[in-house]
């Protein structure tokens, strides 16, 4: 089978926004056994769009568009998409009806605009959209099962829920993806692929294995896919048990990918509790940990203390340590760690402290320059990065995520 | 011109990462004036990136991969290159001495995989990367330039900045693209486009106008394209002028179009600073404040208080409170705002408290109930709304940028 995602949006060409909707559609499809071959995105042009569908949908078997479905101007899918089927738009009397109701319980006046969203190409489908003016369209033409979205992530994301995937699995006879990940942390990722190389060559069929690297792990992946989940399951079982002695201490987990939630399960485990102080994190490490469900089993909370008043009123960094030692230094980074969590009462405190950038710190320490502490009722631990090369968004997130590698790091048995 | 990006990597395709890649090297070759017109994510066999190449090169100008370049087995985007170039790879000696030293500083040891990442197609030109082991690859045949550069985000940023730009600007007379951002809210889009059509269909030669919805906001982009930089400013401040007095108090930004943007501009106008305490938000209030270089000119600090002790004892919400009323309640919301604005001492505080799910609340509250709370000196606003369509990562999204456009509004005059 054949399938290809195309987002439309001259804004995703221009860079100004991310297109997150393609890796949520390719998610879910691949949690019913359907891989995406192909994610494409295009500008809002009808000619675009036209040609895109001529020249992909001889070849596809499934077909996700999505965006261009609103109500301005610039939203001009429906009628490539006509074009293209060689068709016409007919007011889907049901669509209206439903619009209608929805504005006057909101008070609200129908326009024209609104009213042309009732418009489906004749043969298609109208597929419903709760939360938003523009329906979703399901088209069948030729060999091709054709599915329009809208562009507004939660919109997209209800139709795919409710609607695409219900309607996708009625349809295809499908086999299942099992993805299972491994992390592996301060392993060289060249070093790992020797060390694994053998294993590697012997993997069982049908499965497949890949290296994700990221700053100071590596995510392996191993991808199996056929009828029988229950023996694919079993399969990856003993390939992941052949890897855990070579690997050893290495090892951070046999199940999980995200270090956030690796930590979560180690801290409920361990029965510790958890809070942070965090300046030029600015509350990142924070929403990372509550990011995953159920963190409140061992996440209390963070002081977020950008300004040297909340460092010294709020965490307890004493004065003179700052007017010695200046904020972004090692001293400071340790009281904030030690206060946090008195203060929060928790069994862990971890702190950063350091410059973000694009300007020099209040202290003239250099842009990417942070002290991260972690500190537990008997011991503490420091450390200084320097993070040069990074722009502001990635400084923040990358020394948000090292900091939660080196709490895993500090509750480790072995360390 | 015809320009290309193409991303490589399953990861993408199972939907396990969002390409933001893509996104970043699209919006630097805008900066610089050349417009890209598709971007593609395919999976990483040699089989797909040689057939991309095959059916792509042909008409385009310049193609750039990402993704691929690393030293393991799944990475095998230079052999496809090599292939489709029909040629051999070379070592090309800078880039092996250059990795010797940089092995022999860290003392680590150059295995085959290393020295393999100075192999270069023969004709093609390596791209230094100082940050990791892979170079870039510059690449031109017949009318086209194939760059290469690894998936790595802060390498590729990297190389972007410091090779592929310097290159293109010296290859290629550019014009510049100028984009201009309007922020607009509490204003549907339908109803917006109504009464913005007749400026719209008079819009200056050249300009193109679009509506990019968000929740309770309209952002308007005005893109212009020309060799007068001036000449394009200018037609787009005309035009802009024009549509100030259409949209009144409707108009947020007449410049930028993020809300932590907008609002930081605006409290550093009044003179105003602020703090929030957080709950379900998890920081994430925090982190978009904090993502505005220059925040701490108004920015003070934060409390996510997570667990019910931190709301008593570090944001003082009281206990009574919290017993009568539940923590998710307009009484704790507006306590927590009072409660931060005053420990932090800043003139504003903002609050959210609420269950971003999957789970029930503690106190029985639905997924997606939230209430939120801003307090001044002399007034305080709250309100409560209800998200329950929404996953725990959007509802966080959601909730976080809903609070700053809600503070907007607070501080601003006609309100």
């Amino acid at each position: 089978m054949k399938i290809r995602i195309i987002t439309i949006g001259n804004e995703i060409l221009f860079g100004q926004i991310v297109d997150s909707n393609s890796a949520y559609i390719a998610q879910k499809l691949n949690q019913i056994g359907l891989e995406v071959d192909e994610i494409r995105s295009i500008p809002d042009d009808p000619e675009s769009i036209k040609e895109t569908l001529h020249r992909l949908q001889p070849e596809s078997d499934v077909l996700i568009l999505s965006g261009g479905l609103g109500p301005t101007k610039d939203d001009l899918t429906k009628k490539a998409l006509c074009d293209f089927l060689k068709t016409d738009l007919v007011t889907d009397e049901s669509v209206l009806n439903d619009l209608e109701e929805r504005f006057k319980k909101n008070k609200r006046i129908l326009n024209g605009l609104n009213r042309d969203q009732a418009l489906m190409p004749r043969l298609s489908t109208a597929l419903p959209n709760p939360l938003g003016t523009a329906p979703g369209i399901w088209t069948e033409y030729e060999k091709t099962i054709i599915i329009n979205l809208p562009g507004v992530p939660f919109e997209m994301k209800n139709l795919v829920k409710t609607e695409v995937i219900p309607r996708l699995q009625k349809k295809f006879d499908l086999p299942y993806v099992i993805h299972r990940f491994l992390s592996v942390s301060n392993f060289p990722e060249s070093d790992l692929s020797i060390l694994l190389e053998e294993w590697e060559d012997h993997l069982a069929e049908n499965l497949q294995l890949a290296y994700l690297p990221e700053r100071g792990k590596v995510k392996l992946r191993i991808t199996a896919k056929g009828k029988d989940k229950f023996k694919l399951e079993e399969k990856i079982e003993s390939e992941v048990q052949k890897v855990i002695p070579l690997l050893g201490n290495h090892l951070d987990s046999i199940t999980k990918a995200k270090t956030e939630e690796i930590l979560g399960d180690r801290l409920r485990e361990l029965d510790l509790t958890i809070s942070t102080a965090e300046s030029c994190t600015g509350g990142m490490i924070a929403q990372l940990i509550t990011s995953v469900p159920g963190c409140s089993d061992y996440y209390k909370g963070s002081i977020v203390s950008y300004a040297r008043s909340v460092k010294e009123k709020m965490v307890g960094v004493s004065q003179e340590t700052i007017d010695s030692f200046t904020v972004v230094s090692e001293e400071v980074a340790l009281e904030m760690a030690k206060g946090v969590r008195e203060k929060l009462e928790t069994d862990l405190g971890i702190s950063t402290t350091g410059v973000a950038g694009p300007s020099l710190g209040e202290d003239g320490k250099e842009v990417g320059t942070v002290w991260m502490a972690i500190a537990d009722e008997k011991k503490t631990w420091t450390k200084k990065y320097f993070f040069p090369y990074l722009e502001r968004e990635d400084f923040i997130s990358q020394t948000s995520k090292t900091a939660l590698q080196n709490v895993l790091k500090f509750i480790s048995p072995n360390d």
